[in-house]
């Protein structure tokens, strides 16, 4: 049996880098969630020069992270929505958010947390479980590829000796 | 009041990509993941040229996501293995699998999913949810960041106003 692969080109995660996996383009999709829409605020807040920033809204909107819309019916002026599907990376950021916060962050330097707006209370830390609830660690887990083997590092071990 | 502002300094999810979101390093921990620990099973599996492979190492050790250890007790090869702080990592990958598999996967290509080893089942699909276990859409939640104020889009604009 072979060791689970994915190659760059099948890989959901690696596809996902491509299309939103890079510095700039996550910190736009931090602004979308942020409710900034116009193209000269996500300029001025993110301090991105004007290449930079069409280049990246043009992927985002190319692969359909992000719409462009006329900011009111009829008007010229064009603003950048999130999608359904930017929508939906909401798990990807609030990821990135709390590892940050446990692991990056520095005593007495103040937290960022995503809250629900009516409580003003965080929402949970996200956590991968068994469908059942029970909470899984690193070691119980495996991936399951295009090959259709699931492998944990261990068994994988296993496999090549 | 000012709607919520991260500098890219302070900012948790700034600082999570400053460190790991970069194509070959989130590749890196994605083998890391499938058990991957030997210098030369990254370079071959993921195609990355060894300048590269050398950089991005050092620079997951130095953050400490990943640690260099004796293949062996007193074995002078070394290997790399993801640390508790690498591991924790696990929402960050998943949530970014199930994304990928979501929206980027085309029909009739094999899903990839995360799972329960001793199963063989794929672990829950990853959701932003309140304390109290609601599921929580993007329109209801706001970032409360360093300065304390909660934001959601809307919130924003009326502030704005």
């Amino acid at each position: 049996m072979q060791r689970t692969d994915f190659s760059q080109a099948n890989c959901p995660i690696a596809r996902t880098l491509d299309l939103v996996g890079e510095w700039w383009s996550l910190l736009i999709i931090r602004e979308a969630f942020l409710g900034i829409t116009r193209y000269d605020d996500f300029q001025r807040r993110l301090g991105i020069s004007r290449n930079a920033l069409t280049d990246r809204l043009k992927k985002l909107v190319d692969g359909g992270v992000l719409a462009r819309q006329p900011v009111a019916e009829g008007a010229r002026r064009e603003e950048y929505v999130l999608t359904k599907m930017g929508d939906d990376l909401v798990t990807v950021v609030v990821a990135m958010l709390q590892w940050g916060d446990r692991w990056l962050i520095l005593p007495g330097e103040p937290l960022s947390r995503m809250v629900e707006t009516a409580t003003g209370h965080a929402v949970a830390t996200l956590e991968v479980t068994s469908n059942d609830g029970r909470p899984l660690g690193r070691a119980e887990l495996g991936l399951a590829g295009a090959s259709g083997h699931a492998g944990s590092a261990a068994q994988s071990e296993q496999r090549r000796a």
